[in-house]
């Protein structure tokens, strides 16, 4: 069986981030270079390179490049060289980079890695044009990876940013419907709008690299897959933080997602439970958008009702088929088990 | 040489474009239909196919569709059945479209073809949202397109889009730069502006039907250079429409870019006159952006300096460059005639 976390010898999920980020940098450096000036100071500040005066911010702010991880890793997987999963890597941070400007704006979410979103910092108009900026620049740079697996590459990059719009589209819609009743949103139209919004591109990011490093179809569709379930899993732990998340951490207001009236997860689990707890909630959800005290108190007949422990219970579900996937893949034993422990990495926050 | 406008027999502009919007209508509702349903709605209104709640809107507001006619006279001017091009003129389309919606929020044009913008009739958010589907979808089609082009069909299309956004950038920065002095608008920063923000999909259009036509390279870059200088010829008359043009024919308020502080070609050529009334205009837009009364003399005194002169010539000269790089390559006679019966009728609108 390839890697478990119980290896003693292998290397933590932030080493891995690490090693992997050194290695897609000069190529993404590069990426943000060719951008315009105006863009690229944006794009600079959105991957926490700099702040809004240009002034380098080393270490500052920068996310933790999952994406670009599991690009080098996928061809690992297959036993190529990470160098050749490179374009793909910068393809895949630039388009999450973009999809981040934008759903800032689309969300009106101020904060981001606390720092004020970059439409905050530069204005809505600036922040759609660097999404888009950065968007072109992704699939010019992935179409324009020499030999001979640029064409299908661009086609997955493409798939997967068809996916990640209808997710974001899926979501948005989600805010104008009733919480409970026969409009609610029922669990496969969750799942079909978060695999779409998180889990496309991270199977995109691994398959990407297995496409990149020359595997067959079966193989890449694999890794596809195991991206896409580790991406239901990181939402899961996602929806759970933006309820019960600790601000200094999160970097976001304590109970956001329910101030703002999103329907995630663990609320739309809770009000499917159909204890009292989760009458009372529909009563009080229905009544109008929690504000601050409110917002305390949903929070807890969330939990009451069941919502926290079955989001738990899905973020896990989902991490063991993201693992299983992988384990019935033929993948080199290094790159798997740094895989895994990146996938039980990312699942941890909550568990 | 081939074809002029005074061939007799030559169909008018509005007969091409008419004849290619109905060969590529198919292919757009099909890749429209392939949207978010949320998505692909906002889409149709943009394109002018139906109002806000969806209703067919025949014909109504719907705009030329000069870039998906450039595409296949490209490939017909080559030698090649305009159908191989369908897949390009698809994607210029829906490249064009989204560069509206997202123009139109960052500029904050209320108004686009006489309705509201995709931004004040659906929101923000949506607009953007709305923007990045039709790009990715315009990238997907493209990369999907059957046969050995579409890889380079791609790669043109990234450039363009490139050049597009850049051009964009330039636009919004020269509105923070002063009319006049050290830091003014030079004449070749205008230039490289109006080439990528209007140049670069119009040559993009041509060069993507001859790439798909199955067109030597030095072919396809004649095509794309005469597509520029179009580009550049159609944003002078742009600049002279949004000064002079009338309220009902442009569907935007009278000196619409001046109360916008727009720098257009006709200020900055007036500007740069140095004479009497170009002297009065710095002083006047150097004091604050002109209002009602205001602007009506700042078009004046425009005209005076001699900018709406300048402008017109600047236009022609780009026509003719365009016509001059159709003439330079062999290209087959009926598609070249109505290139230039096209290129014309795009340009006489102030001549």
């Amino acid at each position: 069986m390839p890697g478990t976390v119980e290896d003693v010898d292998a290397p933590s999920a932030s080493d891995v981030l690490r090693r992997c980020r050194e290695l897609v940098r000069p190529a993404l450096v590069d990426a943000v270079g060719r951008l315009h000036p105006w863009t690229g100071e944006m794009a600079a500040y959105a991957l926490g390179w700099s702040d809004t005066a240009g002034t380098p911010e080393p270490g500052g702010s920068e996310g933790k490049g999952v994406r670009q991880a599991l690009a080098l890793l996928g061809a690992e997987a297959v036993g190529a060289d990470a160098a050749c999963a490179v374009p793909g890597a910068v393809a895949v941070e630039l388009v999450h980079t973009f999809s981040l400007l934008h759903d800032d704006v689309m969300d009106a979410d101020a904060l981001r890695r606390r720092r004020p979103a970059v439409w905050k910092a530069y204005g809505t108009g600036p922040a759609v044009l660097a999404g888009d900026a950065l968007l072109a620049r992704a699939v010019t740079g992935l179409a324009g990876t020499p030999g001979d697996h640029a064409a299908a590459a661009v086609r997955r990059l493409c798939d997967a940013l068809n996916d990640l719009v209808a997710g974001q589209a899926e979501d948005l819609r989600f805010e104008h419907r009733p919480w409970d009743g026969p409009g609610a949103v029922g669990p496969e139209e969750y799942r079909s709008m978060a695999e779409g919004k998180t889990g496309a591109l991270l199977g995109c990011a691994l398959a990407l690299g297995a496409v990149l490093g020359g595997a067959p179809e079966p193989t890449v569709a694999a890794l596809d897959r195991a991206g896409r379930h580790l991406g239901l899993a990181f939402q899961a732990v996602d929806d759970i933080l933006g309820i019960w998340g600790d601000p200094a951490t999160t970097g976001k207001p304590v109970h956001a997602d329910l101030r703002r009236g999103k329907k995630t997860h663990p609320v739309l689990a809770a009000l499917a439970g159909g204890s009292r707890a989760a009458r009372e909630l529909g009563t009080l959800l229905a009544s109008s958008r929690p504000t601050d005290g409110a917002a305390e108190r949903v929070a807890s007949l969330v939990e009451e009702a069941g919502g926290r422990a079955a989001t738990r219970g899905e973020a896990r579900r989902h991490l063991d088929a993201a693992r299983d996937a992988l384990r019935a893949t033929p993948l080199t034993r290094t790159a798997a088990r740094e895989l895994d422990v990146l996938f039980a990495g990312l699942a941890d926050r909550v568990m």
